[in-house]
């Protein structure tokens, strides 16, 4: 046979569960979407259409559900390692199971929603509204020895209206661009970052707390920058990551430059300069795309360059 | 000619106007995607393609974004007032200029944004974060004696995970449905709602604080309504606005039920019960798609039944 | 009651209905997109959330399948008839249905596409491949009486890369475009169209042809009109249908002027005239929309402007 | 320092660069979305933000313009392998680019276009309707020493009405997946080959015959597979294309099981057999999605698992 089958993976993708909790009168939401991807011994499904060795993806979409009501839905990153140990340590055929989430974020209305704080707080219990900014990132790993948990976000879109330039660039003959002292950064950030926990002889981390403080590090640093370059800022808000929190050992960002142009508008005789506020085209396409990895100094870098695939 | 020209109009679309006002260290963001339509003594240019009545649409688009510099952007509506009265004035050939805008917020970093409290008061002031949650419209027509005003919202999800039921409806053939009496109400609400403000003799409302109180209102019927069929809670949330705001003679929601099902899991041997929290599959399509009118008596209807357009 | 209920309307929308016809070993799809809209004495479900007249949307559901079973699909319009006929006819409480739907086209492989003309006929008829190019469109209408029926694409991306011109139009204080005299004129057509055919004492179009001949017409005159403005196009694209169609009384257009700007090319010494073949940068937003209606003399409008929405 | 850091790459995305070219009356097109990721002597940029090293994205977008002028667009891979090799060899702190390009294709109105074929010839030259069918991928790297090439597609969405099953598949407790002896199988095709051309020592293929031939291989072997599994057909399409492309060493799918799920009618006392021809509901989400590597037997695998990042 001049062909053979290289990697293969198989699961349900985006199934949409959503688990509600009800604390006496105040309920809970987890609004996930759940992915699975399982390979294993799986040859002969490829080569000559034998299911034996094949779970169904049907049943990996049920498992789903029937985990978060047996088991519940802690975090995003608790519920998916439960999954791919079950797919794993119960499955012959099955050697390795990748688990990836998406998780939509909702808050009581009359919450931090500032228009519905006249609403008292007994009606709001039940009452929620999704926040809709960053969804939420966990992908969990598991090959029935070691566990690979990576947490991210995407779509979170954060602005610096001063304090970033860009100059001393390359010159070459296809260069037209001027140089900026006061522009506008802004960028909708996708990013990974990798735990080191890999097996239950570690001490597990506090997932919710672990992305609350990432983020928190991340929005700091992108306060603090005074930016010369979108990938100086990137480098500090990871380094300010791997820093503070030591469970984590790399962090990889994804971040379109959305280019906000300052309007020319001197042929209707106006002035538009960035020191007494302008006016600014918000472009579409093209955009630059900066990409980079940030590790703790003695690791090897394991997120995928396409992990975010721009 | 057996054929003639009906309504017609044109203009430029999706102008991206982003402002920034600087008030000391302190910034502001009005951020933009104006729509341009255009109607007059247009027939030539259909029927020969002469020019000589057009007013180029990228001539519109300049005065878009030059006006948000010359005149400011105080609120999405004044805007669009000062913009279509600008075309019917000053071009004869054009008699009805029909202004469309969706307006994205932002929040300084730091501020409601509960991950972000942690930062200083002197950093953020020129750092926000893309809200995310509804985009906020408007849409401005004049023909040069009076304007018509709707405001509006699209894109706000809410949430009552109970305190709805469904049951009493028309059994006939093809019914399989189960009444409900916990069930998920969710919704994407998109809204336009019409102020009766039409010209300059009458004193022209705050429609900033105008629509901060028209999406109040919407929570807080949301919030309050025990509901019997999402039609309900529409009429509850329309009829709210319009007893609270005496500058809003109508509107019309367009509400698409976005189903979350009980899982079935039975098969497991697994209660999945509403009472005691449940498990729910958040579905894509079909959906029920619930639109209607509420009108201040004695009105007339305006504002047309295709505006949301599903 | 100061508010009162308005034009209200509701039902599933979206059902993905694919029907499969075998006719021998040869297969033929119908795949669409539909959406059921009713109207009539829902007075009580809105104002107090009495069921007592409301068929469930899942019933809705369920009769778009079961027809596609029972009467087949011969066209979207006549099945669209049907459904719409049955939910005024059969429910007392309902007095108008409006079914909306969009319909995916699929070839068989092997057919005009060109790629896989090598396989023998016997292979392909149950294999098929999605054309991707234009939706089509319906939209039928019964109040118990009259029928009005709409076909209609949208999504089809046409070009002409020269024979188009665009001068003399009025210059005012904001005007900074240059005069074009060889343009590329691009644009993705939305359309709908109006039938004549209102009830079964007349004799009913052919649906299928009528489509394939209206689109026709409309691509024909794309072609054939040296354009001085995208108007005069829209013109001609329709009045050619209404001259040659009688069934067809009313177009209504809505084009994307789908900007490409040749790129300037002289700081780096390089010519990039249209008439040598040129580059250019395919603009996403800001866009020239341009919308017309175009009637048979003497008929009344009907088409609503904001049937599509920009 | 504690960090280090780790991959990096930036670039302007999403170049929508569009090149006619004339041959006497008969014009064409080439229509591409190009990406730019150029990495190299970069650390300064991130760890302080000097940009001594960086040529700014706004560069890389011009090179892209100005390349399709002055050196034309032949295919996709000449064009990307002319930029890559540009990045790197003029510019000593770039030692890698890597080139993604989508491209759109177009066909002349009234040439395989069924619908247009009454139009004569001599209007059609300049005159285009975009296919809208798949989207054509390349993506080309270089080191300054070795190329790598990878082709491939998007978006191409086949269905086989009859001539699937699925059957003899594992059974746990969560299985409640009944056994299909004729069902739909339906996919929407994403793949990447990577080819063995490497330098300019080698004869370089013909890149558009190689893509039709590969696309044409995969389309067969998906019409003639009776299958048993989704994965059998990938291995079969995988196979095929390396087996008669000697210019390809290896493939990779991502395929959708864009589920058709026969709509259960007995409550109306419907029968929905697949043999009569039979009603699906074409459903969105959940879906099974099935990854595959097929690869020459002897090489080595480099096309990364998350190139299409589902």
């Amino acid at each position: 046979m001049p062909t053979i089958l290289g990697q293969n993976q198989y699961g349900k993708a985006e199934n949409r569960v959503v688990k509600i909790t009800r604390d006496g009168d105040t309920h809970h939401i987890k609004d996930l979407n759940v992915s699975v991807a399982l390979s294993g011994d799986l040859d002969d499904v490829h080569y000559n259409g034998s299911n034996a060795n094949c779970l169904p993806t049907d049943t990996t979409k049920n498992t789903c559900f029937a985990f978060a009501k047996e088991y519940g839905i802690e975090s995003a990153e608790q519920y998916g390692i439960h999954l791919a140990r079950h797919f794993v340590d119960s499955q012959p055929s099955i050697h390795r199971a990748r688990i990836r989430i998406e998780e939509y974020s909702w808050e009581h209305i009359g919450g931090s929603d500032s228009n519905a704080k006249f609403i008292g707080a007994d009606e709001v219990k039940h009452s929620f509204v999704r926040k809709g900014q960053e969804t939420r990132l966990a992908q969990i790993t598991y090959d029935g020895e070691k566990f690979e948990v990576l947490s991210g976000l995407k779509d979170l879109t954060v602005m610096n209206s001063t304090n970033s330039e860009f100059w001393g660039y390359i010159k070459d003959k296809y260069t037209t661009l001027q140089e900026d002292y006061d522009r506008i950064l802004a960028t909708s950030l996708s990013t990974w970052w990798r735990h080191n926990w890999t097996s239950d002889e570690q001490r597990m981390p506090s997932w919710e707390r672990s992305y609350e403080q990432a983020k928190k590090h991340i929005l700091h640093a992108f306060v603090e920058t005074y930016s010369l370059s979108l990938q100086q800022t990137l480098y500090q808000m990871g380094s300010r990551v791997i820093n503070n929190r030591s469970e984590i050992d790399e962090i990889r960002f994804s971040a379109p430059n959305k280019h906000h142009f300052r309007q020319d508008l001197s042929p209707f005789g106006l002035d538009n300069e960035a020191k007494d506020g302008a006016v600014y085209y918000a472009a579409d396409r093209p955009y630059g795309l900066i990409e980079a990895t940030i590790l703790r100094d003695g690791v090897e870098p394991k997120i995928p360059v396409d992990m975010t695939n721009l």
